[in-house]
């Protein structure tokens, strides 16, 4: 963001309908519709809906491209129907059927109908595909070209072409039936000598994607292959749409913030400005969730009451055998579950996967084992307290390794998110397993623990 | 990726030396050279060494180019030193610099000494940049125009130096100290009549970023702008490079790994190939950490050991409360960290979001509190129980709101990762809360909970 805008006296010029002085700001600040969008949503819904009732649709076009989803929802419902329509006008196709999937049916209706015939068509296309997939993100509006153009012809079609489209820097050549026969970038085209025919200088061997392929496997492509842009195709292999850059930005980032929310037990839905109740009503089912399973650690220990009554050391030594196999639990879900994200994790390595941080816990228990061991020796002076700590420790690691890996794995399988409720299920899996492990054995050698 | 290729025929090629039938499947699959170097980096390093050796420099660049970082250290080594010399060549001044960086003293020197003057100083000040700065990720093969160029000679221009940029669609115009003075794109330009000048098509206001600039945060303007290219300037604001969406894509990427791994007290360096030995390496150090922070919960135990002597019940209920808080003060930490990472924290906000936090951590400690009395007092058959279970609840999930919001929020004024264990510390502060408050209202109530 270049510059600061006051947003005071932006407040009290909406305030006193004084339009005409804002725009004369917007554009002696000469700012980025981005930034000018930034700075607008600081406004109230109300204020911002009346800002673009009176400023007219092209002030509304690039509020609705840029502000966040939520602020977008919000203005929606407050704008009169003429005004939605011609906002809706100056959209993209993608950015239309964004809009009009979130408008009541009634609107959606008299959107439609102001539309031409073959736009509402190609709308109600995108609006039927499900959310996530190529199709859902995927622009209408990209470059063609015929392989029997020459580059002279194909030059002046894209500079017809270019103030309609999104992008048209990655060109794509299509035969009669919108068959992907080719493609070309722009970079290229303009280097080609003026009379070859684009079908002599095209890259035949084009990589596209299906319009049914999740999103979050289209940016993966698009970042092995440091793509701009990618094809999308129907079933039949035709061209029907563009996945661009800007995008992908998005797909990674939400991903990743997704990824983060669930091993924290956070509803996607969440953001830092989410009010008090909504994020209370969000978060407390999974609360709810971790208090029922935390029942079972509970539960656990009460076969043991005699034991802790009579060796009270148990109940002090038995937190840091759970605590240190809910935080190896965390590790092994957090390298799988990004493991999994960025696909790095096949069906042929899944169980090297799990072997190895199996393997790794077991190391590292014995590592910490030795050291609990020592402390607790050096705090009771009780060998065989030591000797109990130090397998209690090692055998809970190799639980955190096992269930932190197996779980993404299994919920993968079962077609869910890796990361959905797993970091619930490790810590309770370590936490059950090191209290049973240790305070068993606690019991088993009762006598021992007492004697020495 | 398009097609498979059968690695084990490969290796047998590489065993035989066969490189021109490699070469020719390679040629006949007609493969994108990112999936030719996905499928060679499954042989040894040795074997793609060789590869690398008998196939040619140009094959080199392009694995280079492509191949993770990992293999291409182990690479470096096994070359000889003209190959190395001639791979260097062909590749893209930030590569060059990249490899230089990994390379001995002496490989450097006689890397540097095979380069031109001019060049050899363009790479000497890449490699000077710190790490995660703008100047250490960007290029510095950008296309250029002066203002007083027609939009006719620009074309020629951007044509003549299409071959050896690597961005043609964002171009910058300069004066004759390179101070940078507008921007126009390759879309605009093939739009605008040919014997306009550059001067009058071009957007004034080009918006840049300092070659210090922390990479993540030229990452979130560029996603913010929707931005294919964000060019580079130095502290005399001329322009020195340029930073384009293929290096955003990997920025946003390992940001978000980052930060998730750091929540899980994972070192960054760790990947699922890790070897075993390495990332018991890796974890030890945090699980040790941790061990540490579990004996503060041990100790606070031991003052409470009569208490717990003689109601049992207390042990048995003391996990709850401490895994509940554990988890409450992770959701915190997560919706915290993630928007410290994406901007959406600023001096001005972060008073209310701690705020919110401990707002939230108390109503959700209200609910969490009611449901654990209620079972507790069924459990139990004792309303003291209940009673105190209920204020320890709310108390500890408080905790958990301050703590999981106020760590990232210190770590990040100390100019440190907002995520470096932090969970750890967060997961001790409710551990111990928990633990100390629900063991002392015990102790303080234990005639009352004993009598009834």
């Amino acid at each position: 963001m270049q510059q600061q805008v006051d947003i005071d006296y932006i407040q009290e010029l909406v305030d006193n309908e004084d339009f005409e002085e804002l725009n004369k700001i917007y554009k002696e600040l000469d700012l980025h519709p981005a930034d000018w969008a930034y700075y607008l949503e600081e406004l109230s819904p109300q204020d911002l809906a009346k800002y673009i009732e009176l400023t007219g649709p092209e002030y509304g076009s690039f509020i609705f491209e840029f502000v966040s989803f939520g602020t977008k929802k919000e203005i929606l419902e407050l704008l009169s129907a003429t005004t939605l329509a011609r906002i809706v006008n100056l959209l993209n196709p993608d950015d239309k059927a964004d809009l009009i999937e979130e408008v009541d049916e009634e609107m959606q209706e008299y959107i439609l109908s102001l539309l031409f015939q073959s736009e509402r068509q190609n709308i109600l296309r995108l609006i039927s595909y499900p959310e996530n997939s190529a199709g859902s993100y995927m622009t209408t509006e990209y470059a063609l070209l015929r392989m029997n153009d020459t580059v002279e012809t194909a030059l002046e079609q894209i500079r017809l072409q270019a103030p309609k489209k999104e992008n048209v820097y990655y060109i794509y050549v299509v035969d009669s039936t919108m068959h992907l026969v080719g493609f070309i970038s722009l970079r290229r085209l303009i280097m080609a000598p003026r009379r070859s025919y684009i079908k002599q200088i095209m890259d035949k061997n084009v990589i596209a994607t299906g319009v049914d392929e999740n999103i979050e496997n289209v940016a993966q492509n698009m970042r092995h292959y440091d793509f701009l842009a990618m094809p999308v195709v129907d079933e039949n292999e035709r061209l029907v749409g563009l996945i661009t850059f800007d995008d992908i930005y998005d797909v990674i980032h939400k991903e990743a913030t997704e990824d983060m929310y669930l091993l924290a037990n956070l509803d996607t839905d969440e953001t830092i400005s989410s009010p008090v109740h909504r994020s209370v009503k969000l978060r407390l089912p999974w609360l709810l969730l971790n208090l029922l399973t935390g029942l079972l650690v509970a539960y656990t220990v009460t076969f043991f009451e005699d034991s802790i009554d009579q060796f009270v050391a148990l109940a002090v030594m038995v937190p840091v055998v759970a605590l240190l196999g809910g935080n190896a639990g965390n590790q092994s879900l957090a390298v799988v579950v990004r493991a999994l994200a960025v696909g790095e994790i096949t069906l042929q390595n899944h169980w090297r996967v799990l072997g190895k941080e199996i393997f790794v816990g077991f190391l590292n228990g014995l590592c910490m084992g030795g050291v609990i061991s020592l402390i607790g020796f050096l705090w009771y002076q009780n060998s065989w307290l030591a000797m109990i700590l130090w397998i209690s420790m090692a055998a809970n690691l190799v639980i955190a390794g096992l269930v932190g890996s197996m779980i993404p794995l299994l919920l993968r399988k079962l077609k869910l998110d890796p990361a959905l409720g797993s970091s619930i299920f490790v810590t309770t899996a370590t936490d059950v397993g090191g209290f049973f492990i240790f305070l068993s054995l606690g019991t088993i050698f009762l006598q021992q623990l007492l004697g020495s």
